[in-house]
């Protein structure tokens, strides 16, 4: 047990549960003297739930309003682990009394209970709720601001909806100015649409859809990662798999690598203004689970979300008989708008934890805001 | 930096360099009263070059025999840590004086130059040379003895190489039977034979293959697995993506799920004799980062080697100019089946561990052999 | 960086400042299954502040009330992280504006200061007031009650105030039943008021004391603890001196053993009641950093409190030049009473951890109240 | 399980039994660029045994031969681990056969053979044996070879032997210079002369003496240490606690301090040479956790060799009953002579360990010898 941390000098440690008190997250390991206010964390809160199209959002619309307790003084970081909270209000819990003992399926109800004897917080899904997720976008604004003191920048968006996929991404800029713009966070705003639509149509007929996001993070410098185990892919995958209903990770070229020759996938080195770049970035940046300076380019599939308004399958575990289920609650058609600033914060946390143990990023900082 | 550890009760930290002395691996919280030899380790070193097929393999062949220097007393394990190690013999370092300046493109010469500041041992790619997977291989042989006395059998194989791909896999006694009759360890004899014909081709042309290959794991009960950031996928994911040359993992229906409608993703439960069970597996054995008691199933894809006949561009990393270079030395024109073993290792060395951090193997066993 | 968690199971990460917004910790780890309140918590924070002798208790007294916001579902554990926190109120922060620049002797105002570049929260002591030891104890209190689950008991008390020397030690239920009677937690009234006599001297002076403070734990069963480096003992040791103003930990005869000769020291085995016991305890409980069954004893010394009335001679850091300080604030003449149950948690947490690690506490619990 | 490692940043992992075949230790996060050879720990193993006076050694004095197997290149550390063994050559196991269910007091054959299942090497003490110790010397070459590149420097040294007393202490240098003159290692030759013969006395008589050891570390910056479980005392003393025999840790004044009053007991800050120092060193060097920029200074208490040539009581394991035992084998007398520069040992590692964490020492080192 005791699997509740992630990262190793920056050190990330998520609480709470999706219908209890609240949702948290204690960051240690931060270096001293970085700015930070509840401000800086509550802007990215308020932009997590795409409020431009109601109809893909779940009824749940909380207002969170983040409360950061302790490791800040003065408005700077001290180096003490920070504490960051928001409470939870729109719970209602009475939607959950089936499941006890009607698991949902592709949720993690059964397994939940398997593992901790029926004793788990079922309400919302507890501990395995994407409501949890709160706890890494906290913490990954944290971390933004430590890379951002580094120069490196993190931006995250939806690459395909379904079987919506957007073509050619416009500029790392852009992507960052626009993708707000849509509520599938999907920097194309006319291929947004169609997701969006597709969206819709999905949860007309009781179904749900999934996607791909792509995370990309420049100026990283060469050499961030621990090879051999604690390599830079590897730790990055391990976040972006605690992300809820990732199924699959990628990097560079990804799966489309074994398909191609070994002149196609290799990345030709060139000089560059003086510097060391790849012609390709096929590796997507790394290399030997080490950044190579090259853009970092991590893609994930997110599965539709579970809970769909069709009546399903399940079992009575009380009466260890078949079942089925039509499931309550209020849920998103599809998760991957959600999961979009998610799995910019498990980059960006793991990212933070490797430069801060490369020692790109410096233990006590200049305090400039 | 300290980042050759993986696992947090099974603890295995590799050591040695691919043209040193040695390749070594310590097993740390194996539990006493294991049955273990050499003979136990050699039978899987045995079979990790696939001689059937010498033109597949590089011309460095060596005789890999394990030497256990600690941890074993009277044939079973103490409860201390296993030392395994293998000597390096075929080592023809010459070939590797040029690539101090001309970092090899896809290789990890340039990065680990820029990490280590030149002290890095280069040559064959040092720490980064897949060679060193011996270690996992060794280490994995533990691992799966210990799963096997709770009943828990893995097994890997190629599922494609290049644009060759087997059909419907063959049940798990057959994969695990067949496989090692075929130099590229796929199951399916009469495809293995397009696959082997495939690399000889690449090969001819002075280039690589790549490919993907899948690993299951059966009667991993349910329950295993450490929510919230130590999930059972996401340390799956992190092992794998440390088998060199990986650039994408995937559980179940993987990145195929992005694709799919809710309830063509959810995994319906049924009772079957008195298990709960589901009806398809395109969760692949994980919800909520925790086992669901349905066989656990991975896969990974491999990039062509990154060494190639061809003259690749390159710079000089002292002149700090463009250049090209003809990689040297001998090598394998696809790895794939080499890795084969070493992704069944990955998966086996992170069950063990999340088994025995579940409580689910005893912290001392009976000893029988 | 990232040290405020101990355990590598039962993992405690503690947060929190002196005259922040509160104290607070998080217990992962803990097993499904225990019924834990509010109540269970309270009681312990009740008793921390020894009322019974106003004279000897610093001006500061808090009624502390614990929030437990996590982990915690229908008065049972659910297997999630526990965030359990108490409020700071009695905060007079205007006190400590002068050791922004004037370093406290003995406390950590200068080696904070120096560590976080002057963003430390300065204000009390800040992380390194023994407030914060209130995040151990309600940790303890969890701890504790795994351990009674397990038939281990543990008691600390005073055995020593200044000169001031405690005799021979009741039996430990009665050190149990009578040590929280003295406002100085010495089981041995008597001498406890002679303690606490000393004690009101010493204020009187303008001075403070330190002490001896003893641990024992009961029904340990032989075989915890993690050889070669997580010894017991080495555990045990490291969270005894993580509680502020310890200055030395030993076990059994202690330092006494230097002078021993080898007949002395050695505890002869012996068969009683069918169990193999030791006719003496000279090692405490522990060989090999493993547990023997026999009792566990530690002691540690505690120096006396650093805030003193008298004037002292510091340094302006600003100036960088000689000054003098008298410390204003509200201080008790001696933390030893405090310290008491801040030993016990420590204590406390590290066996649960080392049970939990070794499987002598099951990772669910039945949940019988 | 799995507690064969120590530090977090330069993590030492410990491999071996007495009568194995070897005794090793892996060193995992030494930064690349720092001159090691074989030579350099050589000279370190050589010293260890105090030939000076071979009335005082046990009768098995082996030439300890160094290998370094990987991690090294050049003459430089590499930034992969390095492992270093030597073999066991003078093992006379037909010694043990009787521990087997005869356990000898004060060792750990008991707890051992409870902890393992009564697999554990039980020959000479196994992993339990002060041989083990090796790998720690090992280890700590490569720690005072980084701390040197940062100008700390440590030393130990035996301040007490069974009733004899060590005066004044010379300078740091002198006690450099003369402790490897005397069997004993203490710089006072007169009293190490004292010593000696205190030994080969209790020797005589079939008996065995303990001491006091004492180390100090000169030059640590103030700032090394990670509030608050990480705190640098409590480190240190964890790792002192991992040495073999140790019984009680302390700092500074240690249990002296329980004493002493508030004004006698803290250090005065003042400004000397234009630095921030304290007139007196009751603290040790270490205030809050964290260094002070003054000495650090620990002692420990050693106990008596638990092997006596006296008969003594046990029990025989297999029948449950009342036994005696006189221990055979061959034995020191008096291990703390041994001990000397394992203390110094493992205080090095973690004040590098603690260094590295801290940023106080570089990931990449210059490689000037």
């Amino acid at each position: 047990m005791a699997g509740n941390s992630i990262g190793k000098e920056f050190v990330v440690t998520s609480f709470g549960e999706s219908h209890g008190k609240l949702v948290g997250v204690i960051v240690d390991g931060c270096p001293a003297g970085l700015p930070l206010s509840e401000a800086d964390v509550q802007v990215e809160l308020d932009r997590r739930i795409p409020l431009q199209k109601p109809e893909i959002v779940s009824g749940r619309i909380e207002k969170d309003v983040v409360e950061i307790s302790s490791g800040v003084f003065n408005g700077f970081t001290t180096g003490a682990p920070i504490c960051m909270t928001v409470k939870n209000k729109e719970t209602r819990s009475s939607d959950y009394d089936a499941i006890q003992d009607l698991p949902r399926p592709a949720h993690a109800d059964y397994t939940g209970r398997v593992k901790y004897g029926g004793f788990n917080d079922y309400r919302g899904g507890g501990r395995f709720s994407g409501r949890v997720t709160v706890a890494l976008i906290m913490a990954g604004v944290v971390a933004k601001k430590l890379l951002s003191s580094a120069d490196v920048a993190i931006v995250a968006y939806t690459k395909a909806i379904g079987k919506v996929k957007m073509g050619k991404a416009p500029s790392f800029a852009e992507i960052r100015k626009s993708k707000y713009d849509s509520a599938v966070r999907c920097p194309d705003l006319a291929c947004a649409e169609k997701m969006e639509d597709a969206i819709v149509d999905a949860k007309k007929e009781g179904e749900s859809l999934g996607g791909i996001i792509e995370c990309v993070a420049l100026n990283v410098p060469a050499g961030v990662g621990e090879p051999l185990y604690d390599a830079l892919d590897a730790d990055i995958a391990k976040a972006l798999f605690n992300v809820p209903a990732v199924k699959g990770v990628e990097f560079g070229a990804g799966f489309a690598v074994a398909e191609l020759k070994g002149s196609e996938s290799n990345d030709a080195y060139q000089i560059q203004k003086g510097k060391v770049v790849t012609a390709t970035n096929q590796a997507g940046g790394i290399l030997g689970g080490t950044s190579s300076g090259m853009p970092i380019i991590a893609r994930v599939a997110v599965k539709p979300t579970p809970s769909i308004a069709k009546e399903q399958k399940t079992v009575n575990l009380s009466k260890m008989e078949d079942a089925t289920i039509k499931v309550g609650g209020r849920h998103d058609p599809c998760v991957v708008p959600k999961a979009v600033p998610v799995v910019e914060a498990a980059m960006a946390i793991t990212l933070t934890d490797h430069m801060l143990r490369g020692g790109f990023i410096p233990k006590v900082l200049k305090g400039q805001k």
